[in-house]
């Protein structure tokens, strides 16, 4: 018998828009309004180098991420994991969300596993290697919110810092199965720009073929690459679209649809 | 059609043995050999006490309990729901369990009210007042072992810091509808005394009626006397068996029983 799928949409939040008490009254408002069923996915980076100096912990970024030793490890779950998920767990519920926030431990439903350390050691951050979402399927449909943190396990006792872009695409294409997803990567522009300088110049709508070309002409570049290669990597995965935009847009669904 | 309830124990742990890694490691293996579903309730104490000092945070007890204002919150929420309880998730599911770190905000499973100033002012701390536990008992009985960190929510958009001992005694309670519920207060002695300096006094069983008896021959006192009242409360409330005992006894169930 052919069954519908419901509709499910993880929204993926940088750390800017969760770590100001306005901008995340703002978002979880937003947030609460989509329809159908939804999974937020958040970063806390600039909130974790914070705690990272307040300690006296050094804080070292190559390429954009972030070097882990044991001691950043630790500044990150208890920003990550601790303060910015219940901060937003406990927000949704106030809400009348029943949101549950979770790393990749939880359940184990995200295993990564050590970023080899050639040619850069990026120390204990993770790779996913197994999405499990069996549970978090289940629950969804009991209308639980997850709430995901960027930090996966690699299931022998180690927390894994993850990329917070990676955990979104991962999991939307694991959700995939059970629920027709839409992916939304929120981040301070409007969408993907033909010129960063024009705020307004948003591209509507990117195929791999655009992408490529774009990509050549340099028009797209820097850490705007990974994430269309994430988006482009979920919708072969079955992700059903992927949208780029700015965190005030989440319910119109304006900036850059990613289609193949 | 009557229907025998499964096996559940509770058990609580203070906050030395999940700081240290030796003491840690070995009370997950013995808690992951307790036969049928199980729980864990966990402290964090020093290792907030020892942040805070980090971070230039001033440190208050009064009464044995932790004065919690905006930083502190902060503070314990960073280091139980994300530090502690997440270091207990991976140590966990290394071991094969699937366990699931959750605060009382995450699936709302128990709101709490702050505490009036009056005549004490201990901030943000909680008092339980719902205990909501009916998505955990699924998720108990599709092997899921739930990690509780001591901190609740008002459903206000709050976490509030809340006594592990009182949390473990409230989820103990609220699991006894559907389980018959072993609740084991773990501490750093073997049992109750019946002689503070002879740690083999231990106290092999007590009723209310040995237990006001102490009390008044102030055999017992201090911070057990609050351990025991919420004992025979749990009791009261359905919980089959409370025993006090020493981490490393959890398997053996020696230490002090309480019953009716």
């Amino acid at each position: 018998m052919f069954e519908e799928k419901k509709k499910l949409t993880v929204i993926k939040v940088g750390g800017k828009i969760v770590e100001e008490p306005e901008t995340l009254t703002s978002l979880l408002n937003d947030f609460s309004k989509i329809e159908g069923y939804k999974v937020l996915v958040h970063g806390g980076g600039r909130s974790a180098t914070a705690l990272a100096t307040r300690l006296g912990v050094e804080t070292e970024m190559i390429d954009g991420r972030r070097v882990t030793d044991a001691e950043m490890l630790k500044v990150v779950t208890m920003i990550y994991a601790g303060w910015i998920n219940k901060q937003i767990v406990a927000g949704l519920q106030a809400l009348g969300l029943n949101a549950l926030g979770l790393t990749g431990a939880d359940l184990n439903y995200m295993r990564s596993e050590k970023r080899p350390p050639y040619p850069v050691d990026y120390g204990f951050v993770g790779d996913v290697k197994e999405v499990d979402v069996r549970i978090l399927n289940e629950l969804i449909t009991k209308d639980v919110v997850p709430v995901l943190a960027p930090l996966t396990h690699d299931k022998c006792g180690n927390l894994l810092n993850t990329n917070a872009d990676t955990i979104a695409a991962e999991a939307a294409k694991a959700f995939s199965s059970f629920f027709e997803v839409t992916l939304i990567y929120c981040f301070e522009k409007k969408g993907v720009l033909m010129n960063e300088k024009e705020d307004d110049s948003v591209i509507s709508s990117l195929t791999p073929e655009l992408f490529e070309k774009f990509v050549s002409e340099k028009i797209i570049q820097g850490g705007m690459i990974p994430k269309l290669e994430n988006s482009f990597n979920a919708l072969k995965a079955g992700v059903s679209k992927v949208i780029i935009t700015r965190a005030d847009a989440i319910l119109t669904h304006s900036g850059t649809t990613i289609t193949l």
